[in-house]
């Protein structure tokens, strides 16, 4: 088998496509991650090994991390809507409210997976979870939870309770189900009309700090909930 | 007053010193960073503003945010030892082992003092705790928090007991004091030799994932140690 070295093989031109975050397709670096995904349930359209399936050369102007045995997957992109994530009510669902740095989006993506939340809802302002940060910190959990945009709007009129963190919020636990955890940007918070809202809850903490990142936050209150349901 | 324009004036080169993690210096970034500094009882070396007492082109290269209203500002380094760290016994004491990404470093210092632990213990392997990003991401509170470097040996005899995660661990809260809970490499977790001297717990999970992020694990099990003292 002939080692692709070419930039306008089609399946480079996917990958290429998938890695700026166009169209349909998504991908995955590392063996473990395309394993975990395989795993899963989720056929790759494509899986190549650097040095035997492409060159090595070819293969390091498209993976964002260094090894010699790298691997990249091309896969669907997983499709879902905020309907389907807010119709579940067995258990939490999470909005993320103008999260903007990727590595937060994915780490909380894979919270989800690790809490059995029923999936993401992306406010405006987000990072893209489908960016290759974001898949990268969520650890392949991009693939088994579902993600999905949402408008405050939408959101207002699923009419399921919110709950958001704040200094002046109630030190007791989150829900265990049948409600949206909602997080807010890393500098802002979460915005006012949302607020206005949620039923406001803190996490006791020691007054040495003014608050925690938000992937922090989003770690404790879904350890919290699972841990009661 | 003039405006410092000169890679060679001293201040700045006490600046590039701090930030290149040499010597006894460290630097702050951010109008908030430095105030916050300032309350909790540090005395800053020297604070430059962008375009009021340094030109906007040397701040600039200094600057690892981008910002119209930048502030640097020098401190002194705060110094530790890992024996003062260990000496508290009225709450935990936190080690990482090969933690290699200074985000996690700086968010978990964050929440060391969030959750008022006794202080982060280095062992070998760890990213620079002092460095640039590892500053950042602990939004303030490296200059809060004991942190010191610490060997294995110097750990194992200070006979506090260790507490780590591990999937075969018991699905139990971790102690609210006299421990010290050792979190370990994004990749290989906690090292045999470490395991094999402690108490093995693990934070409930759903199973759709393997393990958590390091600085998740350490909020969820660091906020449930506060919540019970």
């Amino acid at each position: 088998m002939t080692r692709i070295s070419s930039k306008q093989n089609p399946v480079i031109q996917r990958i290429r496509a998938a890695i700026r975050g166009d169209g349909d397709e998504i991908v995955l670096e590392g063996r473990k991650a395309i394993a975990d995904a395989i795993l899963g349930g989720w056929m790759p359209i494509a899986v190549l090994e650097r040095g035997v399936d492409i060159t090595d050369k070819l293969f390091d102007t498209l993976a964002q991390t260094r090894s010699p045995q790298g691997e990249l997957g091309l896969f669907a992109r997983p499709r879902t809507t905020a309907a389907a994530i807010l119709a579940r009510r067995d258990t939490i669902a999470i909005a993320l409210d103008g999260v903007q740095d990727p590595g937060n989006v994915g780490t909380i993506v894979r919270l989800a997976a690790a809490f059995d939340a029923a999936g993401v809802l992306l406010l405006p302002g987000c990072a893209d979870a489908f960016g290759p940060k974001a898949i990268r910190s969520s650890a392949g959990a991009i693939l088994t939870t579902p993600v999905a945009s949402v408008t405050v709007e939408e959101l207002l009129a699923a009419d399921v309770p919110l709950v958001a963190t704040a200094m002046s919020g109630a030190p007791v636990p989150p829900p265990a189900r049948n409600a949206v955890l909602v997080f807010g940007n890393e500098g802002a918070g979460v915005s006012e009309e949302l607020l206005r809202h949620s039923t406001l809850l803190a996490i006791p903490m020691s007054g040495r700090v003014e608050s925690l990142n938000v992937a922090s936050s989003a770690a404790i209150l879904l350890a919290q909930s699972f841990g009661v349901r």
